[in-house]
């Protein structure tokens, strides 16, 4: 019985004992090999005909490919069908110590299900996907954790139900997913984020195996502080969401227009003033894509049409026709003090689609562009909105020297930064890292944070301390270590300081 | 030393031990009568002029004129005026064990704020109340927590910036108090709770003396969960917020206008079918005033204008002149269907101040009417929308039939509901104690929750594991442990199986 966690702090500068110590988890053992294998036989016994060993599939649910840090392949896969199946999978997971990590859209770019070294349960809840209760009259909707945001919208528009859930990240995501990285998307500028108040309320299997319901369906509470946020970011590390109530936002008509703009300065500043404006309401989405991303687009040629070469903002606005006209009007007044040379509406349903979809597949465009035997490195860093300017600025000086080229998608209505690094090689990784690296650094050095809506997973970890401080990482940790004494739930992920190195692997 | 603490679970049906144990506090020993008055001479010695024993003060800020929870007084004050102070303070208190009470506004209804029957400090950051950063750019705002909501939204107007903090709990609160409570508000239907993202960030001092902040001042972060949180509805628990960067919102334009229904259930239908519609986003507040809050306004004619009796909704349309044109008009349509007699706008903005502090001072209209020797118990509760006529149905039957009469008044479009019940004496105390405790259980029986926006404290603690279920609650005591080891943030509040009886007092 070698097997034992050995916890390392890293990545920050000052890796002080103290601060070392009070970022670490328990100093649990992992299971051996052996007790691994006996794990995987029970979970074989107690959940038939839903778990998988196969190699191809322990390497397809350990990696991504759009991520470039360390993966792992997992121990075993487990198809969860319900609630039940993943208690069961808790209960022989704590009883042999051996980690879990959830797996939903697969969708995330940091790392976030990757396998763990000293072996691992992966737990896929893509087929928990089941919508469970519509409440029409409250506007609220009850589902498992692996229905799909898009599939949600879908059905609720096919049962005439005017109503939709309006958190938009990267097609594909889970509800699952989408509470473990606290994610959000271009909706946020109107409707907030997953740490708004989207979700009424979630069901968890916490790591002692007891099923809980965080809140109840009333769309507010005071009863305490609130558990469901709690969940929310924790990126699977405090418990498997299982099931959410979800809060519906009533579908408004909308409009999309495009703006192209002499600078990004320009933009940023235009689309504080238009925020301030009392038709702000109305603007559901401002997305910022810079002149890189509109050669990419046209390169790629996705689309029918070709956009002017210019740093250009996409709208979309909401309200009535009367409301979106008055607003357009506001928006045009402000958006020429500011530069702009044009302020074009899609004129028809389709054009607006097909406009939204420049923004809604700039990853895709910026890959096509790029060629066959390109990779793309993407990456998002948020800060206050005023700072974004520099940011960019910096950002591409910074990219140009390296000799990389990017283009940029920004949330810029939050300060959201998005960028998309094509690379030719595995030889040209250090390079792009590095890269990254001194931009993440220079966002948190403008008050910023070095992911606004990706998550941590392992590859932002680094930064935690930096960006939070240590007694501020040291709190989040001595929640995880109350909640998860013995550290199962997808470790090595968002904590620094704790990595997994068994001494009998 | 026979100073201890002994815990009692109590207030929930299943007392099972194993249930009992798992919502306990560690079992730490409070400081002696001697420690205490040793903490007392240490807080003196290092904040000079900022301590007080005077009884005066101790009672005072122990108890509430608007609460009938058991209240105690305090065994020293603290004025505190920075977060130095505060961590002064804490770390006496840590070093003698001695509870933590903290005060601010000293608005709420719970008994947030009453002493510790083994001895406290009370900290009292309300002079604590400086603006100390504006970003008009990103329409946020740094400040102490001791500020108050008014006293930053008039700062805002005298300095011409047209940006407000939409969170509008009690006339007096504090921004430490919202934080504590979860407040929300009249706006919440616009604009959301302190749940939601308006406090961007918080500054704390936690119970083993740092000082954290808890995010950074960009506007979204998916950097782990989210901290900020813990401390939002978690009353002064797990530390004392000192600063907070609060989100601010461009103020629109409004108008005040009111609407008389033949029943609570038409009123509440007409309210979820506006909300649903395209125009819904123009509604900031949607109130409802039941036939007897009506009466008592009229009675207590604190206002120039007599209200027609009938239950009563009062709004407020925010928009350009042409947006809130044609909401009212998609209102009206739907309002008659509804049954609704009559739609009247306030005709000037003196009239709409007016007729808006008919809702805001609800609470002082129904002392009023009561007549000088009455006293109330204001309480209250959250519930589904769809479900909030059949509590209020019930809820007034139960009042008629215990001999009591209650104004009503609720967040309709949150399905938040408070009831305010006038008595004589301290004879009539236990049945409004046992109408507000069936009440309660009402609410829980139909997906609600005890408290929608008033908190905790005292009062609701005894219903917090009948709402969310015992292991919800474990995992709320498992972090306060983790975080407050000792137990001294304001002990015998919000957690169920909490109760401080130490044997030498």
């Amino acid at each position: 019985m070698l097997s034992a966690v050995l916890l390392v702090a890293v990545g920050f500068g000052l890796a002080k004992s103290d601060i070392i110590s009070s970022l670490q988890g328990p100093e649990t053992a992992y299971a051996s090999a052996k007790e691994l294998q006996q794990a995987i036989s029970e979970l074989r016994e107690a959940l038939p005909g839903k778990v998988t060993t196969e190699t191809i599939a322990l390497d397809s649910y350990g990696s991504s490919s759009n991520s470039y840090h360390p993966s792992h392949p997992h121990s075993v896969v487990v198809h969860a069908q319900s609630t039940d199946d993943v208690v069961k999978v808790v209960d022989i997971a704590r009883k042999y110590r051996v980690p879990i990590v959830p797996y939903g859209g697969a969708t995330s770019l940091e790392g976030h299900f990757s396998g763990v070294s000293s072996g691992d349960i992966c737990i896929d809840i893509s087929a928990m996907n089941k919508i469970i209760e519509i409440h029409e009259d409250d506007g609220d909707l009850v589902c498992q954790a692996g229905a799909r945001w898009e599939d949600i919208n879908s059905t609720l528009k096919e049962k005439g139900i005017p109503l939709f859930f309006p958190l938009d990240p990267g097609p594909g995501a889970t509800i699952g997913g989408m509470v473990g990285t606290g994610c959000s998307g271009t909706n946020a500028v109107r409707y907030g984020t997953a740490k708004a108040e989207w979700f009424l309320n979630l069901t968890v299997v916490l790591p002692n195996g007891k099923v809980i319901k965080t809140r109840r369906r009333a769309r507010k509470s005071a009863a305490g502080f609130d558990t469901t946020k709690l969940f929310i970011g924790a990126e699977g590390t405090l418990g498997i969401v299982t099931e959410a109530t979800l809060r519906l936002a009533p579908v408004v008509p909308t409009k999309v227009a495009m703006s192209q703009f002499p600078s990004v300065e320009h933009a940023v500043s235009a689309v504080q003033e238009i925020l301030n404006n009392p038709n702000g309401s109305h603007i559901q989405c401002v997305e910022l894509l810079d002149d890189k991303m509109i050669i990419a687009i046209n390169k790629a040629g996705l689309t029918s049409k070709v956009l002017p070469v210019s740093d250009t903002l996409f709208l979309k606005l909401q309200g009535t026709d009367s409301s979106i006209k008055e607003t357009a009007n506001a928006i045009k007044k402000i958006f020429q003090k500011h530069g702009s040379s044009n302020f074009e509406f899609a004129a028809t349903q389709q054009q607006a689609d097909e406009l939204w979809e420049n923004r809604k597949y700039a990853l895709m465009s910026t890959i096509a562009a790029a060629g066959d035997s390109s990779k793309v490195w993407t990456t998002d860093v948020c800060v206050p909105v005023s700072r974004l300017p520099e940011l960019v600025y910096e950002t591409k000086k910074d990219l140009a020297q390296s000799g990389l080229t990017s283009t940029i998608v920004g949330h810029v209505g939050d300060g959201n930064f998005h960028a998309i690094i094509p690379f030719k090689g595995e030889e040209d990784l250090p390079l792009v890292s590095a890269a990254v690296h001194r931009l993440v650094h220079r966002a948190i050095a403008l008050d910023g944070t070095c992911t606004g809506e990706h998550g941590v997973g392992i590859g932002k970890k680094e930064y935690l301390v930096d960006e939070l401080g240590p007694d501020t990482v040291a709190l989040m940790r001595s929640v995880k270590n109350a909640i998860d004494p013995l550290n199962i739930m997808n470790p090595s992920k968002l904590y620094p300081g704790d990595e997994t190195i068994p001494k009998d692997h």
